[in-house]
């Protein structure tokens, strides 16, 4: 079964040019935009944030306790600590590591030179061309679920692809972990929300990959934000100790609207997010040395008339660029960026903003993509043409990243020389005839007929295709193979906790 | 002076979201992506096609006459020369030059760190929302180039905004050039189709100029294409003659398909560019050295369904990297890239693919980018909404490019941490106070207001927002001051002509 499927997608790699692999692994070199100078007086910021300023770890005297016992100055809540020892901790964490996928073969690397894309997460409502916006229910997060196990160029499921709003708060992860483990083999993230959710998140992975397998391995993760400015709180050390404590992998993000949540200044934000991140992946060193660890970073600048936060700006575009070279610089694994965008529809804006957002953050080595199909209006909305749209896009990055430029000897191809003159074409000449099956990237999405193919075509826009396409492609769905022992346990599993759960709504 | 114009660029930067530089002059270090080897083997190429395959001068004997004479193998009309005499002659244009404008404020360096964005060149096709898809005009035409002038985003007007196509094409060429001289005062190019259509756009120069500042300066460019593969037309040698002869500006630029009019791959069709235009370059530097020449590089890929130019994809991208990387090596200014896209309307895809063109355009150090706005279709049709669209997009650009990541001790904010407690806001800070009015971009076309605001201002996309501003800018049109003598020159040159020249549609 998944080998059929996987063929029939290296099949398709010759006819559209994508790569079928799990994730991409990056040829490209990095793109490093900040001097000695500037390195030095970021990093100095990140040092006298540890030092001088402290961040608190709020609500939770257990993880106080801890720093304090390993030497640390707790003052109230905050905790300062000497820059080096941090530093150090951090070491501990794994530059790479694999998250493992039910379906081997789409088990996933993070860190180092592999770059891997997941779509968007946390989206209350959702949108299509023929059903307007709407809040989101389950049966919209389960075709978001089957839309990603089935795009080639989404390596990963992410977690809440919209909220499932007719789900009871307190029971919705269930659903969602359930959709996610039996609907698509690909790898995905857990809950954060609270202690009870994150644990059930790692049962149920335990449930599908065996406490052996669990114990070697990250098989889930999650990913969480800490309270910008300098403020970590209950919900990021509790996953912490569920996910980290187990070996698990976890994702931690200061959000940073610049001018809010940090200083109204990109370099500020940008050594500020470090500080946060780092200090909690120290926090988690002290968990468990080793344990795998994602820093991630999401900055947004702000609209001046309502302060509303805006993406695909100059800011976000180069604090990505930035945040990666200092991310390589403390070999931790990347999160950042995304396909994001301000617009509330599948317009020109949202491609604009999507795409050099998304452009920088293929550029600046993120490791791990999230939101980086189908996320609309900041955020708020998920929609199901703007998540084909985004993922044919990244077929483009995958290619640029992983391919880079090819200069063997067939690439210059000098034989095509010999038969082509002056003024000639090279349409027919062997060296074409051996490589243009694979020359060219050939996204499903974009129409680059002529105007008169296209009216014939009925004048369709890049969403009306992108409608049709993901409609075509829910047609299509087809589980993959599971061991049905484990699917029932699983389904025993969601049903014994609903039956303990208070049905609740916040 | 470079102080001044940063703080009243900071200062407009609020009102417009633009930077009223003339043009950029970057900050923001290159992004190299080839390595030692890969850089030897693609110059290796270039040298193989100048000596050993060679390049043909066709139809003008006298260009053939120069090469003999200065020491080139001629073979019918096949030129072979050695590749470091090829070298040392390209080596005699400037690395950077200025082109005047007539209002000197407005005068561009082209080269070095310089990067000057310049509107959609050469399309018969003009479209709006109002209009639909039509035959471009002079009345079009006209508007287009108001437009450009208004835009502070756009550095220059180009040429051919679009085709009058109203107008004889055998005087066509003096309504344009008339228009660029009276509507706008930045700096353009000039005709190239026929040598007479080229010595008249000089000799309108020479009226707006003067001759004594022509004599030693560039005010005006020739914009032209190699008939590739590896053939240059008299087009060409004639232009270089009317323009390079007199110290005029000359892009040289090898349009090539992959796989039509260069090898299927990218290296090849990069290397070949490279060799073309290189040896136009020598044969301009052997017309007179010192003369400005900027290389031009113009690639994109192929649909495999249809034949079909493609746009915004990864085999264009990542010649946009890598023909930056050469040209600089060769330390000669260049052209690439460029807003570009095959999709019909203003739709996403337009903008998905305009974005990773532009995005890589930028990066690259394009120094000269036409059709940085307005382009649809594959390059047949202006687009009034398109251009609009573009042009706010290209003042991002412009940020990343000009100010990189601030690091100075204001960007860094430590006084705002004394203010700001863990989990509080910035948002009344004094370094936010001090700083938030010139913090961000902020662009005229993204709409960054919640959903509600958004649906109570009638729900408008881009593109009717894009349209709503166009209209609004010309409404607001005033012509730049203009010397009445030097206009009545002007009309009296273009009514002279007209009468000389035969009424003709080629």
């Amino acid at each position: 079964m998944a080998r059929r499927s996987r063929t029939s997608r290296a099949r398709n790699a010759v006819q559209t040019g994508a790569a079928p692999s799990p994730f991409i692994r990056r040829t490209l070199p990095h793109y490093d935009v900040l001097d000695e100078d500037q390195i030095a007086r970021l990093e100095e910021q990140v040092d006298w944030i540890l030092q001088e300023v402290g961040i608190a770890f709020r609500d939770d005297p257990e993880a106080l306790e801890l720093w304090k016992r390993e030497g640390a100055t707790v003052n109230k809540d905050i905790v300062r600590a000497p820059s080096d020892w941090i530093r150090n901790l951090c070491a501990k964490a794994p530059r790479e590591f694999t998250q493992l996928a039910r379906n081997p073969e789409r088990s996933v690397q993070i860190g180092g030179m592999s770059q891997v894309f997941a779509p968007i997460y946390g989206a209350p409502f959702v949108r299509d061309v023929e059903g307007g916006r709407r809040y989101g229910d389950l049966e919209s997060f389960e075709k978001l679920v089957k839309l990603t196990y089935m795009h080639p160029n989404l390596h990963h499921g992410g977690f809440v692809t919209c909220e499932p709003c007719d789900v009871p708060v307190s029971k919705r992860h269930l659903d969602m972990l359930f959709a996610h483990m039996t609907l698509s083999d690909k790898p995905h993230l857990g809950a954060i929300t609270e202690m009870s959710r994150a644990q059930d998140s790692v049962e149920m992975a335990e449930i599908v990959f065996g406490a052996d397998v669990m114990a070697e391995n990250c098989v889930i993760m999650g990913n969480v934000n800490t309270n910008s400015p300098l403020l970590v709180d209950r919900v990021v050390t509790e996953s912490a100790r569920v996910y980290s404590t187990r070996g698990q992998g976890l994702i931690v993000v200061p959000f940073i609207l610049s001018g809010a949540m940090g200083p109204v200044s990109t370099a500020a934000s940008v050594a500020q997010a470090m500080a946060e991140a780092m200090m909690v992946c120290a926090y988690v060193q002290l968990l468990r040395p080793g344990a795998p660890f994602v820093l991630g970073n999401f900055l947004s600048s702000m609209s001046l008339k309502s302060g509303a936060p805006t993406f695909g700006m100059p800011e976000p575009v180069i604090s990505n660029y930035a945040i990666g070279q200092l991310a390589r610089r403390a070999g931790l694994p990347l999160r950042c960026g995304g396909s994001l965008t301000a617009s509330k529809i599948e317009d020109a804006q949202a491609a604009y903003e999507s795409a050099d957002s998304m452009h920088s953050t293929m550029l600046a080595g993120a490791n791990f993509v999230l939101h980086s199909a189908g996320w609309l209006e900041g955020g708020l909305c998920t929609g199901f043409e703007k998540l084909i749209m985004d993922a044919a896009r990244l077929g483009s990055y995958q290619k640029v990243l992983g391919q880079g430029l090819d200069t063997s000897d067939e690439a210059l191809a000098r034989d095509a020389y010999d038969e082509v003159e002056a003024g000639g074409h090279f349409l027919g000449c062997a060296h074409t005839m051996r490589n243009y099956q694979t020359a060219f990237y050939e996204p499903k999405l974009s129409d680059s007929e002529n105007v008169e193919s296209w009216q014939e075509g009925g004048s369709k826009d890049m969403r009306h295709r992108a409608y049709e396409r993901w409609n075509q492609m829910l047609n299509e769905y087809e589980p993959p193979g599971m061991d049905e022992a484990k699917n029932e346990e699983l389904a025993a599993y969601v049903a014994h906790r609903k039956e303990e759960i208070p049905d609740a709504w916040y």
